[in-house]
């Protein structure tokens, strides 16, 4: 999968994407990752991306014109067609089935704004956009970061167990069951018993029993979809 | 505000909290970060972190032994009691409520978990676990990192513009109204004429509007909340 950022602060996919899992993507070839400056569309020696908003209000707004721009000159880019993803609090809720469909495009584009916000006319480009949750980021990088991590490792492939991504919360529309690994005991603190008996049958009845208890607590909500 | 990580790739930090407003945060003093490694407080040649879950199951957990005993070292490295955050499935769904309330305390300790969870004894040291989102990612680094973005902005003077994170989406439990900046009129697309037209009075007023159609039409569930 191709996957591109425009943000005016490229440098800060640096560190993540070149560690752990996004790292072992690209190396093994199931990610070609390109994080271009949106200043390089920019015009004036400032390479100004941002303008005061009309009509008032604080902070500074990420003009449209570098990003139609940037898209203009990088679409062609590949042969693949791009995905357009803008995040922004307006857009659909991101969750567990959406990365699973963006991770089977081919070419995703994210757009990331940073500071106050993006000149609405810039969403006309988007193919989706996503809201990650009901709180504001200073920097559109963090969320796009977000939505890249949680399609990438459902590629088939991309995580060492093959069914990695399968067994897990939210993809059976549940919370998964409490875990636990050595020591047997900690502090005081037991694995329960059955995890340890290994009847195979039993242990998937207790997971299964756990797993929706804990939705049922935690997160009624998911039960009713 | 002091922040901490405790995580087994503290350099997935590195980017993100030496750009733009987290760099600043830090410069300006109202951030303290420190991103601790795991592996520090691990045993063996081989600082394993993880191992197999009992019962079964694909990938590896993280181990509560490292976790306690980094716990019991850096409780007293500083004055301020920590706040403990993990993040996970099942934790309470953050948002921007929720941001504030973390942007307040003194001092924030993030626990990370990465690649398939934790062991489940770990969660007895939170003061609260988080949700921001149903879906998974890979990195506990990542979501920490939207948890300590959201908050830390939220604090009085890191943002430019003192109110910056006042009046924005979520922040009165509406969506905001879209945005322009310059040019008035760009590849056919014009700014609506009452942004341009100086008065206020009517801005306000097209703006409130604006907000509460964006919502009913995007977000219906915030304004039945």
């Amino acid at each position: 999968m191709i996957v591109e950022t425009v943000s005016t602060f490229p440098e800060i996919f640096d560190s993540y994407m070149s560690s752990s899992i996004m790292k072992r993507a690209q190396e093994k070839g199931f990610l070609d990752f390109h994080a271009y400056n949106l200043r390089d569309w920019s015009e004036g020696v400032h390479k100004k991306t941002d303008d005061k908003p009309y009509g008032g209000g604080c902070g500074q707004l990420m003009m449209c014109e570098p990003i139609f721009k940037a898209f203009d000159e990088i679409k062609d880019k590949f042969e693949e067609k791009p995905f357009v993803v803008f995040l922004a609090p307006t857009g659909k809720v991101f969750n567990d089935e959406e990365a699973l469909k963006l991770s089977k495009k081919s070419r995703l584009t994210f757009v990331c704004g940073h500071y106050e916000g993006i000149d609405e006319r810039a969403y006309s480009l988007a193919d989706e956009i996503y809201n990650i949750g009901d709180y504001v980021l200073s920097s559109g990088e963090l969320a796009s970061m977000v939505v890249i991590d949680s399609a990438v490792r459902k590629i088939p492939g991309v995580l060492g167990a093959e069914d990695g991504a399968i067994d897990e919360s939210f993809s059976n529309g549940l919370l998964e069951a409490p875990q636990y690994t050595r020591p047997a005991e900690f502090r005081g603190m037991k694995v329960p018993d059955v995890l340890m008996s290994g009847d195979h049958a039993k242990i998937a009845e207790w997971k299964d029993k756990m797993s929706k208890e804990r939705t049922k607590k935690c997160r009624p909500d998911l039960l009713e979809k």
